[in-house]
């Protein structure tokens, strides 16, 4: 068998660990895979673990015993947080993007696979110690987002649609309240999708009053399983009765103004709320 | 300055690349980083190379002179593509995906992000070398792919929709007619999501008779932009009138028995045409 020099390992053990987060990964494969002894990928790991940790990639943790091994997770330190979720704000906040009604162009911002998968990697490191089987999204806008934050975490992603599609098999369609329109809507989603008792965690790309992230809740109890967060981009200010309490926002439009072409733009409860 | 053994910079380098694929890094960016001298950049990087092309994780490109660095490139070799698109065959050749009518369920298959990320992987692979700006696909089920695609080539992704938004802004509407059902369809996308000249790999998750990515042909002209390639993961064989000639495959859907609950399934022409 060939044998591989530590700089090797190391650089396909990085790839490796990247490429499998919360994947419980044996000493015995590393050790497979490169010819070494166990004792050799023990001193590789205890390097990448410390490298990880401190150049802010992520956290390495070793399960001891014959059915141990190690598993990597997502984290995102306070300090690398900060200049994303301010960068995004700036970005949100030019004028350019309004829309008439108050609305606000965002397509740019969420077809960018750079700034999705950096907000992917953000809220999974919120969530990497959570008990996590699903993330659940509604079509259209949030799916980007929830794929980046299912990467992450190593979960599979359902899509609740507006319509139902014969390609999604029988379905359950539910009927919900936009909380901002106040129009009753429905949402649909394939019964093969989700399993009984799944923990979910919901996110989206936008939440006014909650309606629709109110409606997934809803849907969850009609296949008997349970919010384990909500994690949305941006989440809009002075939304009078809000029907959702515990989320985790890394954006707040806090304010606009369609006559003066100005949109206040603030950080969302990421910082505040993440550890509670 | 914090000086880094090279164990640590390995390590750390090869993080940075994969988050950074299609872009031009250069010497004294990580020189500066490291607090190293560019020899010694130079000699980790060679390292980096060769273990990168030995375990088929991509290609390090060096440019020489001032304006010069290192760019990575995914690559997936034919020993890696082989087995995953012949294990994503066998997935969908189960008899529990035929659906009424002859339709498959694929629900399950987009919604596991490790499946969409490596076929993203091995279309962003055959189109590593190719001039495009832009990836493009129609709302809903082929979203997941186009991100991972764009991702892996460092470019924005598009997403046509079937009926306009308020969120959107000024959009441009086409008909088109829907291969196999004949009927007539509409597409709609953002007038500000592409620019005029933009060279676009549309990526779409399942192809008939083609009606739908010929409706993103049509599309792309209204904008005076130009396709650069087309990916789809599965198409069904048996189109009598195929709209479109030229695209990449990594399953064939051979035959769909509804009477019998089988499903043929062959390799698609990844491997035949990839370098056409």
């Amino acid at each position: 068998m060939m044998k591989f020099r530590r700089s090797e390992r190391l650089i396909d053990m990085t790839n490796y660990l990247l490429e499998h987060p919360r994947q419980l990964v044996s000493l015995t494969f590393f050790a497979d895979r490169y010819g070494s002894a166990k004792s050799s990928i023990s001193e590789d790991l205890a390097i990448i673990k410390e490298t990880f940790e401190q150049r802010g990639i992520g956290t390495l943790q070793t399960v001891p015993g014959a059915a141990g091994g190690v598993k990597y997770s997502v984290k995102v330190s306070d300090d690398e947080a900060r200049p994303f979720i301010s960068g995004l704000c700036e970005v949100i906040a030019s004028p350019e993007r309004l829309l008439p009604g108050g609305y606000l162009y965002m397509t740019d911002i969420l077809g960018d696979p750079a700034i999705v998968q950096k907000a992917g990697r953000v809220f999974a490191s919120a969530f990497a110690d959570a008990d996590i089987d699903v993330v659940m999204t509604v079509a259209t806008k949030g799916i980007p987002l929830a794929y980046a934050v299912g990467a992450y975490l190593n979960v599979p992603v359902v899509i609740v649609r507006r319509d139902s599609r014969v390609t999604e098999g029988s379905t359950v369609s539910i009927n919900y309240v936009s909380g901002s329109a106040k129009r009753i809507q429905t949402m649909v989603l394939s019964k093969r999708s989700l399993e009984e008792g799944s923990k979910v965690l919901i996110v989206d790309d936008f939440m006014k009053a909650g309606g629709t992230v109110n409606g997934m809740i809803s849907m969850l109890e009609e296949f008997k399983a349970h919010v384990a967060g909500i994690a949305v981009l941006v989440e809009a200010e002075k939304a009078e009765e809000r029907l959702v309490d515990e989320y985790l926002s890394l954006v707040q439009l806090a304010d606009v103004d369609v006559k003066e072409k100005k949109i206040n733009v603030t950080e969302g409860n990421y910082f505040r709320h993440k550890n509670g």
